[in-house]
């Protein structure tokens, strides 16, 4: 068993006291723009119950979910012009925490705030700043995601809530041999092509990439339906990882027409987006977005692309949760490596490196 | 956090084994006449399994809800003339807990027993006594309520079981100034008027009385269904805690008729009694009945209270075991006092004395 | 509180970590014949999550089920020509654990396998070894039970999940006196016959006989519904404990007819086979099985005996678990032992004698 498993294993039982459990001083994704209209939304992020809303003027804020006076959570309350009102007896607060009114009384206790989480909205995705005791202002801007602006492309995005520690959702986006097994209904195609696809794994100290090439091969199903291939096609995939988010480029050209290295290569593309947050050491959210460039019939391309993605993903979920259930009833015990997780355990080592960084 | 906050937080944890969890040495409510008919009725009190159960007589009866042979609950069995026969291998037993019959053999072994609880029936209302090591036996009547017997009123009830632990029961209740944030469609009315009612508040070694007038308020929408008001009205709320339940009288005469604070007062009247008891230190059993006076239409008006206060009722438990699993989620944290607590720490403080004295 | 009931739920809290928590060296049910047929089957047996499945050739093999790789479990892979092929990155696995093929590279790691456990199919029934650390391998035969395969009876069978300890369905079928207050409106019959039958028990090192004799009594509706008797009858019962399985022998000739004592009596029969296997220490899995012999009608009569040994089957687990349920909630308290338990104490003792014989 390598080192990060036996880690995460030992989180899901009782992580000492001492260690972060996550790496913090990152952004992570909070959610998506469109999910926060006139209602709070309550969500737990990095173990910690936050309330997400936005305040009058349209900016988004994050507070602590839980009203400094009888611990009711916030997002049970309602939003009004000048921040968010708590459903039990009425504390107001505003988007820095602070307690503005205390309905029935004059004067508002000095105590009376909860904490505010440093929030920025970039590209339609929505980042929260987790800092550690010594930095718990974000040094950085969170990451663009141009895809989701530049006009290029046309996308949509959905959130699954799974019952499995981020990291096993790492392993299966850095190490797309599985859809050869898990999505030969969509996206897969033949089992031993993806198998032996040629491979090439880069690393730094923050990131990860994972770049194979399928030349020659058969079109998957959801490929055929969007895109008018000719017969074989060149096929990539472009796996990044980058601790919070993994942005995952595939796609394929006609066999022997572009080359598969240029980033201008033509052809039907997917861009996913896939943010990993953690819920708790053993549960995490995924929010997913998908965006393609197709040549005509957009709107139905799209919705075709978008449904066979969440079908895998769909099919994704459940074999990560069996996952998780069958190591907990197991138990720590030794994993055998094979060829196809260098790239998820260059990851795992990145994630590793920066918890215990962050400290 | 208050002392008797985290006291709270500490048992839904781990309680220390010597002192006794709630107060002992109290009548509590364990259900009410209509519920025992021809059939035993399993219910955990205070963390005890009870089976009630009413003699060939029509008398009452309560015993630990587990069969002293192979620990089936007798809850589980029939009713017969003698008592309450197990459902598995049939032993028989009387009110008393005695074994009167092992099928089969002749002899009963002596230690063929279980434990019985007294219990009294009284205005409808079936009473259990808890005592301690010292006190086993109850030294008081159980509490009387005229409102069930006296004929003055009309009245329903119900139960309702609680995913959080009885005193976050007692704090929603003693402190009325909820109305106007969670119950608004219904007795709630406007948020600031009962924010800013007068109140005054008086206690003892084991009572609370929290009593708040609202003089020429807008009547609420169930007090305008029910009772012909000409216009504003005066409104009282009258809150008494007694450790095992609560009587709450509110009511509201036509603005400038009656005083307030005369018992006599005419207008419309909402009498209620809540049983809080414990089922277990997480999780409450709430018995209430809602007794009204109307003066034409008597039916259709108590319906529409009864049917009213549930609707309240159903509000109060999303918000209480809402507020509980937060504070389960977030663990022991300070809480900010406001105006309103007043009665309800009172209360805490009376339930934190009477738990600790009951050693 | 006898010795083996404390220690049934000292297991439900945390047992030892160096005494085996169930007898090991034993064959115990794994499943049925007609389960396997071109799926892979999951199933947690003492404890041990175990995918059972048959090979091409018809066979029948046990591996633990999860994959050495990534830990999925192996029952949610496919069957092939060469084995069980794990259904995220397809590993194939043959019947003795071995990995035959990791796609997508030349060479098979040495330490892909798993492990398999000895399992043999017999008279319909599948066997499955649960050796200790000094006897993994078995040392005898799997149980025959002949009433499957001899031609004199029809049978038909199901599956039952218990949420209790194995023990407790032990109990439940070696003290037939319960069918007089559980089973009354199929096989009970009169309550105080049931109690007052002759009864003879006798044991071994491994087994206990239990005989009851109830001559003269009046046939329970499940007999009169299959079989034409004339009137009162002589009923015997017949329960064999045998450590993995319950062999239970019921039936009635015309009262005066047959003596109880001949094997070859005539009349009604019901031969039932009762796999009792732990899932683990606090759930069991129940295989049954019951056999008849009906002079006419034979489909329809068998029909009627397996619905009817159905519903009994479902009282019984209605008690057993609500028993159980019972038990933790008390935890552990004396129990008063009465004359119809002696049977089900001398297996408690044959149980917990081979347990720690099996270290």
């Amino acid at each position: 068993m390598s080192a990060s498993h036996a880690h995460a294993l030992a989180h899901a039982v009782g992580a000492t006291a001492e260690e972060p459990k996550f790496p913090l001083n990152q952004w992570y994704v909070a959610g998506f723009a469109w999910e926060l209209k006139d209602k709070p939304l309550g969500r737990t992020l990095l173990g910690k119950p936050v309330v997400l809303f936005r305040t009058a003027d349209g900016k988004v804020a994050a507070l602590e979910d839980r009203c400094c006076h009888r611990a009711l959570p916030l997002s049970s309350g309602t939003l009004e012009e000048q921040g968010l009102r708590c459903g039990y007896h009425g504390l107001l607060f505003d988007a820095t925490g602070q307690c503005l009114e205390v309905p029935g009384q004059a004067k508002v206790p000095t105590k009376a705030r909860v904490q505010a989480y440093p929030v920025q909205e970039r590209d339609q995705i929505i980042w929260i700043w987790f800092g550690s005791a010594s930095q718990p202002q974000p040094t950085i801007e969170p990451p663009a995601y141009e895809v989701h602006s530049s006009g290029e492309y046309v996308f949509e995005g959905g959130i699954y809530h799974y019952d499995a520690p981020y990291q096993l959702i790492h392993d299966n986006l850095l190490d797309l041999s599985h859809l050869g097994y898990v999505h030969l209904r969509t996206i897969g195609g033949n089992a031993s092509v993806h198998m032996n696809a040629q491979m090439r794994v880069e690393s730094d100290d923050t990131s990860v990439k994972v770049v194979r090439h399928m030349p020659g091969s058969q079109p998957p199903p959801t490929y055929s339906a969007a895109y008018p291939f000719k017969g074989k096609v060149d096929r990539w995939q472009e796996i990044e990882f980058l601790v919070s988010h993994l942005r995952i480029w595939t796609g394929a050209v006609d066999a022997g027409t572009d080359a598969l290295d240029d980033p201008r290569r033509g052809g039907f593309h997917m861009r996913g987006f896939h943010g990993v947050t953690p819920e708790t050491e053993t549960t995490s959210h995924y929010f997913w977005t998908m965006a393609t460039n197709p040549e005509s019939n957009v709107e139905e391309v799209k919705a075709k692309v978008v449904e066979q993605t969440a079908l895998t993903f769909d099919e994704d979920k459940v074999v990560i949760e069996a996952q998780y259930k069958n190591m907990l009833g197991f138990g720590p015990r030794p994993m055998v490596d094979i060829h196809v997780d260098v790239g998820a355990n260059r990851a795992r080592k990145i994630i590793e490196r920066l918890r215990l960084a962050s400290a």
